[in-house]
């Protein structure tokens, strides 16, 4: 498969990707649905006449929003025609678009465009579903007997997390400040956070959702699933010791989730399914499903230090890493009969590896603060420093070609300072 | 101060109270925003050329909506303007309305409307910050010795809830399916919770919200405060149990939290302002308010069993026993830069007093089941049974009128059969 569109064999984004995200230009500043394709963005709402399907020619009307939220809730037998339809028209051997004027117009180059959140996400979840992360966090804190709570291989734990500040890739992240308890038994302190982190994480974006009181079954889960994006769960680690007994994270979550400005969908991500993580006991029923659906994607976070060029690869993980499924999240966060929309996000949780270089935060790759990173430029780090900025990059491996994600990065800006 | 509008000295919807909602008509099904006004609503999409403030007259489309969020993101100066206004025309010495042939179609009975869910909440914030209530939960799972956790008196301790299962008052409530332990240290069993609980809350609605990383400070988060509402924070005990460590509730809460039709506003409130509960150690600055925030509201909850007219009142309690200030609560949750949006609701947590007979949930009133409640119709609870209504209620009492919410009222619906 070709297009007409001119890109190397190391782009992110062929025409086996084509993912979704919402862009706008300096000349059209209204946000709109587009697809990535090389180095450019299709314009979707420019070449909506050219959906002929049945299915998508009666809803071209979810390109004229400033969001994928109206494709998203159309459904899979759509999602698929939507996608035969773009790689035809990219094709090198169609013409329609290829010689037509609509190509000048319809297509830009990405160097040109502001790309913004993907989605209005109405409800985000973060789930916990890497087993070397939890085993690592749980070790630190239980000792190794004890790392594993006695509900993790059982369920996925989750937990809702704050959907207002979920920006999309380039939005700087102020460290936050807060309350933390340096010292045990003693009472809490004011300040700015001092263990700011990362959480290497993916999300998934819902399609069609559920009405209240009807679960989604784990049997037909993948067809309210869209596609997956990069996500870092940025963390503050001394906030979230203190604050989070007895009722989970909170402020240590809730001042900024970056995630990346395309999603890949899961037709795209088709060819890099693996089997599932061995699970051990064997799930309840309604968390079964036989079909692999975990998917080898590797996963890397760099860290470019303020004023530096150079970037440190700090983590090389995997998606392939989770144990539980999307699917099992998503029949899982539904079983209570709890409704799902159209553009709710569901990330993975922090995506570590058994190796310590595939850790997927800084507490874990630092080891608590206990074995410092070393970086390019001759510094070292235990947590973020200001001015760092933190890259997290997804590149699936396929046939001759490559599937990715774009950069999903964020740049730490100084705490405020406030009066007293 | 009275209307034109006939109601007795009972009614929650004098002139002094004017909350606002959202209903529709059989003749005119799409929601839109009206005011109570004694067993009345008033349309105010059908009289928004009253509004001639200057403030007022040129933000009249925020009435064209199906939910309150164009009004709440107004402000304060907007929201007085339209208080105002609305109690010039509906009063008894004003012909405007009252001669006017409007009045008949902008008039509607109470008994004549559906009501809807009154904003569209992007976030929805629980707090924890009844100190009885938190007190009674930790002495029953810790001891009496360790029942407050070190963070509680120092901070208002949340999570993050799930918006999209808020519901409007009427709406049933399915008990949900679930992973639950009953025996410790043996593998847990799936089926229908068995120990489904209400939560006795009342939530705030933020008005204009603040900006990613520009926390609003204590001294000025009034002005982001819409109004109040009843809440059930429906609760079930047995998977929250299983499920909560190390993250927090989860499916425990996803499947519902219902929320009266009525928000009334700070102004209608201002006369039932009482002292703040007595702050022991003193908060950190960013929490440091001096002017009573805490209001008298009585509240209630009665449960009426399946096929029984009379109700039982369970529980009687008040707002005031709240801790933690609202102000306080919006200053904190935003300390770390998150940003709010108008239409976020914050809910109290369980509202509980010093006597076991406010206690604001049957976990407590029952105390973990070993004091059955003794109901009319001559059964008991410890927990809530299929068929069981439950209602909340709260009216201030003014100097000659009472200031209320209309019900917060949910039907148990029995658990879905899920097979295998």
């Amino acid at each position: 498969m070709q297009s007409f569109v001119q890109y190397d064999s190391n782009s992110e984004f062929p025409i086996q990707n084509l993912p979704y995200g919402v862009f706008s230009t300096k000349d059209n500043p209204k946000p709109r649905p587009g697809v990535a394709i090389g180095n450019e963005v299709l314009d979707l709402q420019a070449i909506k006449s050219l959906f002929v399907g049945p299915l998508m020619s009666k809803n071209v009307h979810v390109f004229d929003t400033d969001s994928l939220n109206g494709l998203m809730s159309l459904g899979k037998a759509h999602w698929t025609e939507c996608r035969e339809t773009l790689q035809r028209i990219l094709s090198s051997s169609e013409s329609v678009l290829r010689d037509s004027p609509l190509r000048k117009t319809a297509l830009v180059s990405q160097s040109d465009v502001t790309m913004h959140l993907p989605a209005r996400i109405g409800d985000y979840t973060d789930f916990y579903s890497s087993i070397d992360h939890a085993t690592n966090v749980g070790t630190m804190f239980r000792g190794k007997e004890n790392a594993l709570m006695a509900n993790w291989k059982y369920l996925p734990v989750g937990y809702h997390g704050r959907a207002s500040s979920i920006v999309v890739s380039g939005t700087p992240i102020r460290r936050p400040n807060g309350q933390m308890c340096p010292v045990e038994n003693q009472p809490p302190v004011f300040g700015a956070c001092k263990l700011l982190d990362f959480e290497l994480e993916m999300g998934f974006f819902v399609g069609p959702g559920n009405s209240l009181g009807e679960p989604i079954p784990v049997t037909s889960a993948e067809d309210h699933i869209f596609g997956l994006c990069l996500c870092n769960d940025w963390s503050a680690r001394d906030i979230q010791k203190w604050e989070y007994v007895p009722l989970g994270p909170f402020l240590a979550k809730n001042f900024g989730t970056t995630v990346s400005p395309w999603i890949v969908t899961l037709a795209a991500l088709e060819p890099f399914r693996v089997e599932n993580y061995a699970q051990d006991p064997t799930p309840f029923p309604y968390l079964q499903h036989n079909d692999p659906f975990t998917f080898n994607i590797p996963l890397t976070v760099s860290i470019r230090p303020e004023n530096s060029s150079d970037e440190t690869t700090v983590c090389q993980s995997n998606f392939r890493y989770i144990y539980w499924t999307m699917k099992q999240q998503l029949a899982h966060h539904t079983i209570t009969g709890c409704n799902a929309n159209p553009g709710d996000m569901l990330a993975s949780g922090t995506i570590s590896g058994p190796t310590p270089e595939s850790y997927g935060s800084m507490l874990e790759l630092s080891w608590r603060g206990t074995k410092p990173i070393q970086m390019k430029d001759g510094s070292t780090r235990n947590f973020l420093k200001d001015g760092d900025e933190v890259i997290i990059r997804g590149t699936a491996q396929g046939d001759g070609y490559k599937v990715g994600f774009g950069k999903c990065a964020g740049v730490v800006l100084p705490a405020l300072q406030l009066s007293s």
